[in-house]
C-alpha cells in the first residue's frame, strides 16, 4: 500500500525564532519521521504576497525559511520540499475550486470575518475597507495547495481546522457534481498547540511582542539574550518552582529528560538565576550550534538553496500534474497540454 | 515599431448562430485584418466552467467554437488563437492580481451585482445565495487574460467596458506599489453593438428566445428556417418597407451593396414574401456554403482542431511567459521556474 500523504505549509513570515522551532518546526519534522507518511512541505510565498510588498524581502524570507527548516533537520531528499510559486498547477486548480465554492463559505472564513469585525469596531462604513481579494480568497488557494497533492491528512492547530474543512467541502462538491472521485478528501489532524513558548518578557514568544530569541544568532548574542529573560528577584538560595519559570520551561525543551529532571530538583533546592540562565544557554547552544552552522552555510550560498528547492519543485510537479490532469479530464478540459 | 496587441475572448456558450456571426464573429475578424494590430483570440473555456458542468458539453463547445471561427475566416497562422485552459500562466497572474484588488471593486462588478439583486427580488435572505466564487472573482481572471499578453486595446461592447477598466485599475495598482511599469495598461475600444440581428420571430436573435438560425445547418434546413421567418400577411403586389423587414435586414448582411440596393427597390415596388425569403436563402447559403464545408471538415476531425489550438497555445505561451516572468521578478518571486 502506498504511504498516506501529509502536507504542511510554511508561510515565510520573517526570521524564525525559538518559538517557531518548538511550536511549528519540531512537530512538523516529527511527522517526516513517520514511515507510514509521505510528508510534503511547501513554502507559501504566494500567500505571503498578501502582506509582503517588498520584492527583496519576499525573496529573502523564502530562502531564509528554506535554509532554517533544512538546517533544523528537514531532509529534502526524504520529503518533498518546494516553493508554492514553482507549482503553477496550484493556481489553475484554485480557479476550478472557485467555480464550486459558494461565496457564502468565504464570507464565513475566520480571517475575513476578523478583518470585517476590525473594520466595524473602527467605525468604518465599508466593512470591506482595506481587504484585498487575496485575503478574501486565500482559503481557495489553500484548498488547492492541499487537494493538488491528493493529501490525506493535514496537521493543523485548532485555528487552522476550518481551512481543511473548506478544502474537504470543495472536493466533496466537485466529486458530487461529476459523480466521480476526482479529488481526495483530506482530513485535519488537530495538533494540541497549547504548549506556549515563553519569550524574553515571560509572555508568549512572538514577533509582535518583540520578545523573541531568533534561532540562529551568534553564540555571544544568544548568551546575552538568555541573560535578558525576565525573572523574579529572589536570592540564589531561595527555592524556585520550575513549573512557573520561563527559564526552566525553555531549558526543558533543549535538555535531555534526565537533565531536566535533575535541573528541576536544583530549582526546588534553590539556584541562582545567573546559573540557571547559563545552563539554559549551554543547552540551547548545544542544540543550535550545528543547525546554525548549516544555516549560515546555506545562506552564504543562495544558489544551493535555490537548487534544492528547484529539485523539490520538480518532484512535486511530477506528483501534481497527474492530479490536475485527472481533474481536467473529469470536468471536460483537455487533460494533455 | 511593434504592432499594438488586441485581445478578444470567446466564451464557448453553445452552437453559434447567425446572430453571433453578424454581432461578434465578423466584427472581431475585421480587427484581424488591421495590419497595425496583433490580434489574439482565446476560447474562454475556464470561464464557461462557471455554468457548464457537463464535461462532454464543455469539450464539444470548445471545439465547436474553434471550428466555427476558423470556418468563418479566422486564420490561426496570422493571429493567435488559443484555449485559456492551455495557458497556466493566466491563473498564476490572477492570484497576483487578486492580492492587489480591493474586495470593494468586486462588490461593484456588474454580473455580481445583478445576481445579488435577483436574489433580493426573489426575497432571498442571503443575497449571496447560489453565487459561486467563480462568478464573484471572474473579473480578476478576465483581467489576467488581458494583462498577461501586454494587451494594448480590448474591443468590447458597452456592457463589457467595466472589465477592461478593472484590469487597468489592477495593473495601475501593481505598477504604483512597485514603482515600475510591470504591467501594460489596456484600453477599451468601445464597439457600437446596437445593430441587433432579428431572429425567426422578429425579436433579437438569441438562444434564450429559441428563435435562432444556427450557422451551419444543412442547406435544406437553412431554406426551411428562412421560410419560417415571421412576416406580415400583405399580398405580393403590396409595397413593403425594407427598413422594417426582418427578411430584408438579414438579406442586407449577406448581399453585396448593389444587390441590397436593387432588392430594397423591389420591396418598395412589391415582392412576395416567398420570393424575398428565397432570395435571402440564396444569399445566406452563398456566404455560408464554404464555411459550412470547412466547419464540417474540422468537426469530423477533432484531432485537427486540437492540433491547431495546441500550436496556437504554444505560440501564446511564448508571449505570456516573459510577461509573467517580468511580474514575478518584480514582486520578489524567482522568475526562473
Amino acid at each position: 500500500m502506498s504511504r498516506r500523504i501529509t502536507l504542511t505549509g510554511i508561510k515565510p513570515t520573517g526570521r524564525p525564532h525559538v518559538g517557531n522551532l518548538l511550536g511549528a518546526i519540531r512537530p512538523a519534522l516529527a511527522i517526516a519521521r513517520d514511515p507510514d507518511l509521505q510528508a510534503c512541505y511547501f513554502i507559501a510565498d504566494y500567500h505571503a504576497l498578501t502582506t509582503v510588498r517588498d520584492p527583496e524581502e519576499l525573496a529573502d524570507r523564502t530562502r531564509d525559511v528554506a535554509a532554517t527548516w533544512i538546517a533544523c533537520g528537514l531532509d529534502p531528499e526524504r520529503v518533498l520540499l518546494y516553493r508554492q510559486s514553482d507549482i503553477p498547477e496550484v493556481f489553475e486548480l484554485a480557479w476550478i475550486l472557485a467555480c464550486f465554492t459558494p461565496k457564502g463559505w468565504m464570507n464565513k472564513a475566520h480571517a475575513y470575518k476578523a478583518a470585517v469585525q476590525e473594520n466595524a469596531e473602527r467605525g468604518e462604513e465599508d466593512t470591506d475597507a482595506g481587504i484585498d481579494m487575496g485575503v478574501y480568497t486565500y482559503p481557495v488557494l489553500m484548498a488547492a495547495d492541499i487537494l493538488l497533492f491528493d493529501t490525506d491528512v493535514v496537521p493543523v492547530g485548532k485555528d487552522q481546522k476550518q481551512h481543511v474543512e473548506l478544502a474537504r467541502d470543495m472536493a466533496q462538491r466537485i466529486n458530487h457534481t461529476y459523480g466521480r472521485d476526482l479529488l481526495v478528501l483530506p482530513e485535519a489532524d488537530i495538533r494540541d498547540d497549547t504548549a506556549t513558548v515563553p519569550g524574553l518578557d515571560g509572555r508568549k514568544m512572538s514577533k509582535s511582542y518583540d520578545n523573541t530569541i531568533p534561532l540562529f544568532v551568534p553564540e555571544k548574542r544568544l548568551k546575552k539574550l538568555c541573560n535578558k529573560i525576565v525573572t523574579d528577584t529572589s536570592p540564589p538560595e531561595a527555592p524556585k518552582d520550575p513549573d512557573t519559570s520561563s527559564v526552566f520551561s525553555l531549558y526543558r525543551q533543549f535538555a535531555t529528560p534526565q537533565e531536566a529532571e535533575s535541573m528541576a530538583e536544583r530549582y526546588r533546592r534553590g539556584i541562582g538565576w545567573g546559573e540557571a540562565k547559563g545552563a539554559l544557554f549551554e543547552a540551547m547552544n548545544r542544540a543550535l550550534a550545528e543547525p546554525r552552522t548549516r544555516y549560515e552555510e546555506l545562506m552564504a550560498d543562495p544558489g544551493q538553496i535555490d537548487a534544492l528547492l528547484a529539485e523539490g519543485s520538480r518532484r512535486a510537479r511530477e506528483r501534481a500534474r497527474p492530479v490536475l490532469e485527472r481533474v481536467r479530464a473529469g470536468i471536460g478540459i483537455d487533460p494533455a497540454r
